[in-house]
């Protein structure tokens, strides 16, 4: 039976898993009382969210918090990613950074409430994820000591489950070959082939594995000022839809990549990918802003958005400019309301069509490519003209230097 | 019998249509002697290339050029554009403006060394093509008098068939229901459906129908200094190794689109294309790239690429600001040397992997997702405790700024 | 007596000058009445004021309306120009494109309102204003028909003159070496020396002659989310500080300089100008954002100020990205409240210091250069090493690739 | 009398004051023998030079290499600055950044050649330079042991005196209220005021002393491919140039300022500077670039020369990226030749005028502001309406948006 009288509360971001496992019994052990806080930001049902909680309390958690994020997540995160169509190597979607900034927000958030002594997370000191968590808990809950156990002791997995086991904690210690981490904005999958440049995933690595008999299929995205708001003109809120987009297109195995990037701390990492969601409306989202906005709003947009992506990925998504950069993508996103008709087939994706009431290409004088009925021969001839007098001065100019050697 | 003593002398770039066919016959009546230049930027053959001679000399120039400029559309344009990875609207890969670029400038060239009296395209006056032919022209052969019949006297395809037959010219009037531009880059299809933004192109609308039943294929490119430089091991010139992934990747049906665009006259286009060589060039470039380049290399690499094709794109190729931006690209292609391996099935295509002697990721200290033998627990804490600094001391101030309210 | 029933209305943008009050008589000639509409973007009195309507109704307009649309100006345009410290070729402070645009708006939308037929504008087919006239009414005012009597006739002064006296409007011909356009942001001053780049304009040409014997003086700016709200702790609304300011600043001649830049039409064009406010207060203003802005904000402000100001000189503060970018813009002065104090001297100022409620460097835990309080030197030769990562990576390539040759 | 047989090598980067000095002793108690290197970037005369071997000598370093890299400073650093036309803030011409670099650089050039076991530095904890050393002995000496007592042992002037004295040492303790770094680039002083944000240097404390009594003169630079060649028409090398520009412009106290700006580790630091040369080329160079190129050049010089400064100020300087702006930069000052004609009055300098054989200005067809001559009224107007084509389409979809609501 445990005492908590006295004892300085630590929260922890809590996954279920074998590190945030030992994390528990480990810092109950330096006299900690210990609230777990999962923040579920998709990728789990009822029954795995119940098994997570069980487990927290298993491993001595005065406390369970279960935090249902994914509104929040796409809200305060993924809807600019989709406004900014953001990819980084314009191929993967920014989907594990993302989740760990909401992640850490709300266990921040739920350790400065409950004036936590210590706030914890259970991050490697390899990767991208522990700087997240890092910054996130260092900006917000300024106060609050950092505990990292996983980082600092450094433990090998055997050695984490014989930890536990003596702590009467009994854990499956088998593991795949692959690390897989599941979310709404898709799922990554590391290990075996992803630490080397040459070799991609075999077919039977992909945990979503794909149906080759699925028949081709149309479905029609509708957006409002940027976000989705129905499939084949069913209304349904962002989180719902996106669920839904990640089961028919991963029946294709639509959206699945292999990244190589640049983690924050400077060195190559490459990691599987399988995002049928975030392929399907990044996509789609696009074809509505080429009918949209104007060719100056897309040339910035493309370098803004890019810029907001390796942001948050690099953990500085507290950075006031952040601020700014969302601000600017959604006043971009005034007239980005429409339909996007999209083909989903074996392996990839088609983008149909679009249409939306604020076509620009509906309210032209001329179609592109016919007789022009908007301005004469004439009028063109005068406009090339004016348009080439600076290349023409600077090719005088580099014509006399020439000349002049 | 033509007399061409004393005649002024007209120089038309031309493409063996019906349009630069009228221009001939109406050039002459004029009273100007005709020198017809035809630029094979890709997609003729030896037998395509007799027929417009014969059909320009059939019309009455007096002289024609047939110039091979393949390998100066890879060295002048193709290479930079590689080297940007430019698409425009992150898909359409740039044929067409590359294109009429080189034609243009090798049209002007011979005006010059020709000391011609008149330079003549025979674009209409609604679309981009007209622009870039008047801004090459204007720039490179500033003393020579611009023609421009086609767009001048706007007449239909009907009227301009009669007058060739008035004048002993006949002329298949029978037209397809699509306009076809086909070159080493890319092949453009318009018509129909492109002149609105919902339909999408019928499978049997694509010219080089592609056969579904090609077995998956694995193949391998070589780069030197981001050129390509082999398929499978075979080394080969860069032309003759795009018109061959044209045709491998073509039997794919890979590198097919549908483009919604922004014209330099400032309203909307669309275009279907086709462009195997191109899409499977670009991607395996720019998985090169990942391996051998820094973050901050590829993130301005982007930036600068997409202006470089916006440039491109808008009839802005001879302003100095290209040769500056040609020389950064350049200068980026140090490392971009090695191997890609891509996969071609039925639609799409997969990067699987890459390979160089310049990888970083074979560099490093620690694998990505490991445990890191590059650096501790503490040293990494360190990193993200400075990391945050700003941020922390930014969002101090926004709390500071909230509570005074 | 004018009958202007059953006559087609003319809305004339009328500046009181020369070619504007022939504009008025040369439209009734064919047929119009006229309505005149002085758009006052400072610069002016109230005799000045009556002087212009006098002679608006002279020359035979049918009603004059005169609108002080100073605190519009500076609401709608030079907010921006301030938050985006924008400045052409890092001086001239973009004050004759802001009033043109905003001249312009008001005049379309009194031709809008009052149902005209015809919107007029006076300017030459010469330089950047006639662009700016012609895209804010083709854009705003789309239905109504374009008129620009000056730009089509191009007559000279005299003729000009000779027309109006023989239409009973008696003009003083008589004009100085020198054009000048005086407004809220700033005056230029164009001819002799600006028709080259080597000469400067001599002392005695400047209208605003400065006193060499005013004392040095010490000013306080107070800024509120980056518009300035007071002097010397005396709050003023923006319209009244920025004239106290160009009284006060142009006393020491600050804010004077030769502008050599690039006008839309493709050719360099130089023009001195004199703006004391636009100068004093944008460079307190960026000085309070280097207290109270991150890094990064800073940075990107700069690029994107930059562009904004180019897309207001270049006559597209109507493309939609310009609102995206005030959006961007405004986000980022949440934080720019406080003061800065300057010392104005004979010809120059200078930036003493800045103070803020919101100051990061009141926040933070170490002075710069100092020992510091918030790191130890074991964390930061962590930050450091890990910081160098890639650059580490990258040199090793770069030895490994020398080597191997 | 030292040994120095066996004992492993530390090459310490000496500057001769109180801090290196006593890492000299110091190293030499830890077992090593000691080079000092002392690499003048300028701000020395023979005796300074002298005197600081001496001081090294003395402190018992066992060889003394006094390298001057003032060409070098300007070759590989200075130059891409001046191309860039860097300023931090619009203000701070990054002196102490590039010449830390340039020390750093050669510091572990010679550490490598002469096979050291350890590389130093006598950098504190608490600013830019300590990074700016680390990682370039990181990053170019990267099997050297990096050593870093000052940092490391965090003791007051005193102490380190008095450790000096003990090891019969004799250094002047006293030490002035602000403490200065010059250079060929400018001289930053630090201390007192700029401590906070609020007050300025007093007029005493700049080193310099400007005398007012200096009458206004004006000097012509010559420039050729964006290079300073030539003042008042006599050629001179870059390094002879800067040093006379730095005495004559000090002498009228021009370009002198307060900076607040942001460190590479996050917060925000304040100093004071001197840079006379740095001043009056860069705003020179800055008015050739205007009359010799083209508008887009100027525009992305603008943003790319600010990154180049950022990456130098933050210790970036030796990611390949900085190898490709430099390509860039270098590519854009092909025209940049030609005469700046610039005044320099008591405190602050006008720039005059500028030629250029290649000016644009020359070259072109109609004189800014006059009757064009270049193109008709009609053209013009043909211009205008096309280049408000998309304007006008996103105007039209506002307004339909609006009313639709």
């Amino acid at each position: 039976m445990n005492d908590y009288a006295g004892k300085p509360l630590a929260v922890l971001a809590f996954s279920g898993g074998l590190d945030t496992s030992f994390c528990v019994v480990w810092l109950i052990e330096q006299g900690y009382r210990v609230h777990t806080v999962h923040v579920n930001t998709g990728g789990f049902d009822a029954a795995g969210l119940a098994a997570i909680e069980q487990r927290a309390l298993q491993c001595g958690a005065q406390q369970h918090a279960s935090i249902d994020a994914r509104a929040d997540l796409f809200q305060s995160h993924l809807r600019y990613l989709l406004f900014a169509n953001a990819r980084r190597g314009a191929g993967y979607p920014l989907c594990v950074s993302s989740e760990r900034l909401c992640q850490a927000r709300h266990a921040a958030k739920y350790a400065v409430e409950n004036k936590a002594d210590a706030i914890v997370h259970g991050s490697t000191g390899a990767g991208n994820d522990q700087l997240r968590f890092d910054t996130v808990f260092g900006v917000m809950a300024p106060g609050i000591r950092l505990l990292t156990p996983i980082r600092d002791l450094a433990l090998s997995r055997e050695q984490e489950v014989a930890y536990l086991a003596g702590h009467g904690v009994e854990v499956d210690a088998s593991t795949g070959s692959y690390s897989v981490n599941a979310g709404m904005w898709g799922m990554t999958i590391g290990g075996r082939e992803t630490h080397g440049s040459w070799e991609s995933l075999p077919a039977e690595a992909w945990p979503d594995a794909a149906s080759s008999q699925v028949a081709v299929r149309e479905i029609i995205i509708g957006f409002e000022q940027g976000i989705p708001i129905s499939v084949d003109g069913t209304s349904m809120p962002p989180v719902e839809l996106i669920e839904m987009l990640n089961t028919v297109g991963g029946q294709f195995a639509i959206g699945r990549g292999m990244h190589l990037g640049d983690t924050v701390l400077g060195i190559k990492g490459r990691v599987a990918f399988s995002a049928p969601a975030a392929h399907i409306l990044i996509e789609s989202h696009r074809e509505l802003e080429k009918l949209t906005l104007s060719a100056s709003q897309q040339f910035w947009k493309e370098t803004l958005g890019n810029l907001y992506g390796r942001m948050v990925h690099e953990g500085q998504a507290l950075d006031p400019l952040c601020r700014d950069l969302e601000a600017m993508l959604e006043s971009s996103q005034r007239m980005v309301s429409g339909e996007v008709r999209v083909r989903l087939q074996d392996g990839y994706m088609q983008v149909l069509g679009s249409r939306s009431p604020h076509s620009l290409m509906a309210l032209q004088p001329a179609a592109y490519g016919e007789q022009s009925t908007g301005w004469s021969g004439d009028e063109v001839a005068a406009y090339n003209k004016l348009h080439a007098m600076q290349q023409k001065l600077c090719w005088a100019q580099q014509q006399q230097a020439e000349a002049a050697q």
